[in-house]
């Protein structure tokens, strides 16, 4: 019992298989397909290949508890796998560990009846299946301040009504069912009151608007605006029970922001490694760009982000794995500096890689377009910031006091 | 004879009367195209839909001569002028003083015979044709460093063949024609021996290899890949003297690179507004957006880089207006500062929009994509630190041997 | 009519005589005494010898009027002059323009009736005396709030009596007199209801209480606390009207907060220097250490950092100079970014000094010292920060609703 | 065998009767004599008070073997420990843990004959005597660059003569003995050659030339220039073996550097805290400052790094406990990220109290200017930078090719 950063050797094997299928089977795809990226028409096909070749690999859904095909990783064990899926952008697509799939998977293994769990959460882990989880709304609805929640769902007979509006859903278009959050009593603005229920894609009450067009794409599945309009579902929708939405959210969202700091460190790695790639081969006024002293600041830099932001990574999942969820602000901590700390990195191998980086030729560009709505999704860090103060202020308010 | 920073009457009622054709006839077309703004499809149709209105208004390329249609703005004046029309996406457009074309001009009209004047600046000036300008070459030719200039213009009878590789040529695809940079003596690694020719845009000897898929899109045109293969023009080709390219490159940059600051510090501003429309009216925990504290900072923030931004490029254009060019680094200075000021501007206006300003609701995603690579291009920030700091050392070197 | 940064000759061949000065007189002392900069019991001393010869070199105090003994420069006179006496942190001593004497003579010059400006701002233009000004008050007083003024001005036969604490008073131990804020109607929290007060720095109700350990040492006079109890003024003690004083406080502090901005500019521009001195004498790693790139990026920030203050000073300058002070927040923008770029820049130097650079051996630590405070006082630069923004929403607001 | 954070039961225990003789012993003398901090008259007599009180509590020098004293914490469980103590800029002294006699133990632990251990370990671990390390040099000698060590040892008859010139050697003054870094063989320029010598403090050869005035004051003993002129030494002065100190220094200073990490750490905890103490009491504009959204920021970033800054420690120690020194650039990267984040910790904390920050009234001003110079000392980060980078390189090199 000590501060040990060992890794078990068994997480150690399948982080090094999942590191070698990323090269040989993920980036050869990426490579390919990068002109289209954010071509969806594609997605499809893209994903049931990569899926079907990780599945083959024994590395699909590796989070989720072997009932459901997985390994049942703890979230120490998730920090260094979906690191190395994360080393393409389509890796974690690949495994099914991309968001929201991941996160819904998550929910539902925890939350769910088993009858919920047969039907919703078995096709999902194994990749026959999509999701999206509709939490989000427009103005004045549920945005960074989740009490503002606008959504409805109204007791109808043997079941419940869902109206309201949500956007930016990752993933709705195609997906096969909806976690939607909704309110079941008090008003917006009140903290109470909201219960998630699980719609089927095809229920005609839910009606895909458009799709935004975002810097980022999700891994090909884009950003939907999503009306629901007299949308009913049974009680056997409920997830969890009624009136409990904002604290299954919770359970949802810690790990959840912090896989995706997991999935966007390897992406900020091999963006990283895509700068050494290019300024180990350039030439600039008479040597290696590599020798030069601006661009060794800027891989040093890199390099110290990336391990500041493990470190960090590694710390929140051991406090997520051993106190039964985050008590403070560990997972608000690591969102906040690893969502910067990326897009820093990102930046500084697009300006090291000059001209070409910021063109098609290298994936630079693109990673840098994914990787900066991170620090506004999964609470924007202003808010994860005065979250972080408060807390700061009433921990120092009671060591002060006593 | 002071320090002043008035602004003549008839340039204030020129940027006064942009500003109105900004506002009125240019933001209206960003606003319907811009969900298609990286479709080079229609952007001819648009150029001169816009152009016209410019035309009709007065408004067209500024800063050539009246005998041109212009006003002949000196570089303050542009600052005034540039700065309004920025405002923009497709105000520099509309008004013709975009890149490349508006520093061709200026180039034309310095350096270009009577008879080259005719035939390429008239018709470039008036909106009628564009043109590119093409010096940028692949690794391991001309990029960062002039000197490793690679494409070469050999003597043939009554002319000269060119051959050689180009990339990053911005508007290259539909241009009328290019400013080509080949070496006419010496071999890479000199700095001698470069000239430059009007290369008709219909030479057969000149291809588009491809287009190039980068972060900006170069108000439409994109930047494409060329390739010069035994392309033939005549002596009358030759734009000024053989062997002197060099020298005429300077005469392009150190004016371009300001009047690029000019553009992009118009379009920081309007990311600002488009900030501060969102924050004015979107609330948050109980108040406007625009009542929190983060938010304050992030808008302070702004004006700071604003109003630094724009006190060095008046200071410059001063300097370039009075001693005849740019005799030590205030371009560099107002390169390197601006284009990461309105880069954090734009990165603070989308952070401040939140979720909506990734998406293409709000424009300030693009507007963030755009002016990316202003940090790379006209020469990387690190090569203008780098050549700050030189002359920063023989500065000292000078008054302290005094 | 137009932008320009030209210099006048007069102030052109004044600010040469004062570089001069700095150089040959005031920089020997500033090395011979390095070692006691800190040591108040000197300070006299060194007061006087550097002012006499700042007299008779006919450099004492450029900014006040002829009639004073000065030239009556207008603000952007004092923002070439004053940079150049900067250059050595005695530099402002020497030509007494240094806080809080020289806004002291400004709001005398401005406010002060005949009789007064005889009694105070002649001695003191004369460099015969130095006097100090009394605003802060500890907490709960007026600190960056200048509403919570504490300090009471009540009326008794024939004039006022005064009673509270201020602190970090500039200057106040040797003081000859001191301009002292205090309420003379209304209470704290209250705008209005303030007076200014010229009281002798023997009044028996006035005592300094204990100097204060600061960062800086405000050019050796040090700050102190100050306590006024029954302090009797007669009404001829009234600076200006009675219920005025925030009003004057206003006229006093933009521009007094930009004398700050040139002052620490000029000393900026030495610490630069210094470390110049240093990078380009020592070797390392096989070569000169301003031939490194890490160290070339520094000198490349700090030159952008001494342009990008230099325009907004010069600019800020003009502003205050045209429009009878400042109606918007540039001194605010200017203050806040060049308190900052001052601090970077003695920071960087100090960097690139290494270990000698923290000791006394060089000035640099020093002076980085002397210049952190300077984001606090004269407003604490959230506060500015804030009150940009509040601007920034205002006029937005406006031009959104024409 | 997993990532795991946990403390062990008996080194919890130990930071928290740590944290408790801190608060109830070595702050009350910290606040007593702050105001004289920089006064080394009274260094030893607050020494002695300090480490005999530490010695009653049991915990005196708790890193350095039971034979010793102490309990022989590993590198992880000083990381534990140090920080706790170093919550006061005193609490390492009192425990006997701070530089350089910390690492002088650590290397005679490791290095030093049986003999030697007696002689110069025992005492210095019991707190009875002080050391210094004598290594840096001035120009052109060993600075950022070892391999430039000039200061020579030549053989002499039963042993040998040391002469050259260090500075910024901290704790000279008052030291019992030195460890002499000296050349053996080789030129400067040469990475061979050197040896460590063990030199009595009172040896006629070794003279205390200066003390350097430095912005940090090395908790009281001051940075000294030593002259060291026909020093004669016995064999037995030799630690280790000749022409190994390159060797050894590494053996030093990799811990070295991560201890000062860890004591910085705890004082940066220190320095929010009293800024929390500042901003949960003081009101400005109408509430707490505590309250406002630029306050809030700056409370979370102060948490941000100091999470990260432990991260980075504690991972780093766990490559030292278990990698037999660090093998790759884990201590550098701690070291360059923690020296910038206390530096900048501390200067939010001192922005956030505001004036009173930059006074004796607080402490935040003093724990600024002794933070400072770490950004310097232990290898400039810039060199830390550039051997990143270096390591960066090579590994990609070594990944790609395979």
């Amino acid at each position: 019992m000590a501060i040990r950063f060992d890794i078990e050797p068994e997480i150690a094997a399948l982080a090094e298989r999942t590191r070698e299928f990323v090269r040989d089977v993920v980036i050869p795809v990426e490579l390919e397909i990068k002109g289209s990226l954010h071509d969806a028409r594609d997605a499809e096909a893209v994903r049931a290949r990569l899926q079907a070749a990780a599945r083959a690999a024994g590395l699909l859904a590796p989070h989720v508890g072997e009932r459901w095909g997985g390994r049942g990783l703890d979230v120490r064990g998730q920090a260094i796998v979906f690191e190395a899926a994360g080393y393409s952008l389509l890796g974690p697509l690949a495994l099914n560990i991309s968001a929201p799939d991941e996160g819904n998977m998550h929910l539902l293994e925890r939350v769910a009846t088993p009858t919920q769990q047969e039907q919703f959460l078995a096709p999902l882990a194994a990749g026959r299946v999509r999701s999206c989880f509709a939490m989000t709304e427009p103005p004045p609805g549920a945005g960074s301040d989740p009490r503002a929640l606008a959504t409805t769902a109204t007791r109808v007979a043997g079941g419940w009504r869902i109206d309201g509006t949500k956007w930016f859903i990752t993933g709705a278009r195609g997906a096969d069912f909806a976690i939607v959050m909704a309110r079941t009593s008090g008003a917006p603005g009140d903290r109470g009151g909201a219960t998630m229920f699980l719609v089927a894609g095809d229920n005609p009450g839910m009606h895909i608007v458009r799709d935004l067009d975002t810097l980022d794409h999700g891994l090909f599945a884009g950003h939907s605006e999503v009306y629901f309009n007299e949308c009913i579902v049974g009680d056997d929708a409920v997830l969890g029970e009624v009136d409990r939405g904002f604290e299954y959210a919770q359970v949802r969202l810690a790990p959840a922001r912090l896989t995706h700091c997991m999935r966007w460190l390897g992406l900020a790695r091999r963006a990283h490694d895509l700068a050494l790639g290019h300024v180990t081969r350039r030439e600039g006024f008479g040597s290696k760009l590599a020798e030069l002293g601006m661009i060794q600041q800027q891989l040093a830099d890199n390099e110290i982000d990336l391990a500041a932001s493990r470190a960090l990574i590694h710390h929140t999942a051991w406090v997520l794995d051993t106190h039964g969820g985050d008590p403070g602000t560990a997972s608000s901590i690591a969102k906040t500096f690893v969502s910067e700390a990326v897009g820093r990195i990102a930046d500084r191998a697009m300006q090291m890689a000059g001209a070409v980086g910021t063109s098609g030729d290298l994936l630079l560009s693109r990673y840098w377009r994914e990787m900066r709505p991170f620090r506004i999704y999964d609470g924007p860090n202003e808010t994860h910031r005065w979250s972080i103060a408060k807390r700061s202020v009433a921990a120092f308010k009671k060591r002060d006091g006593a």
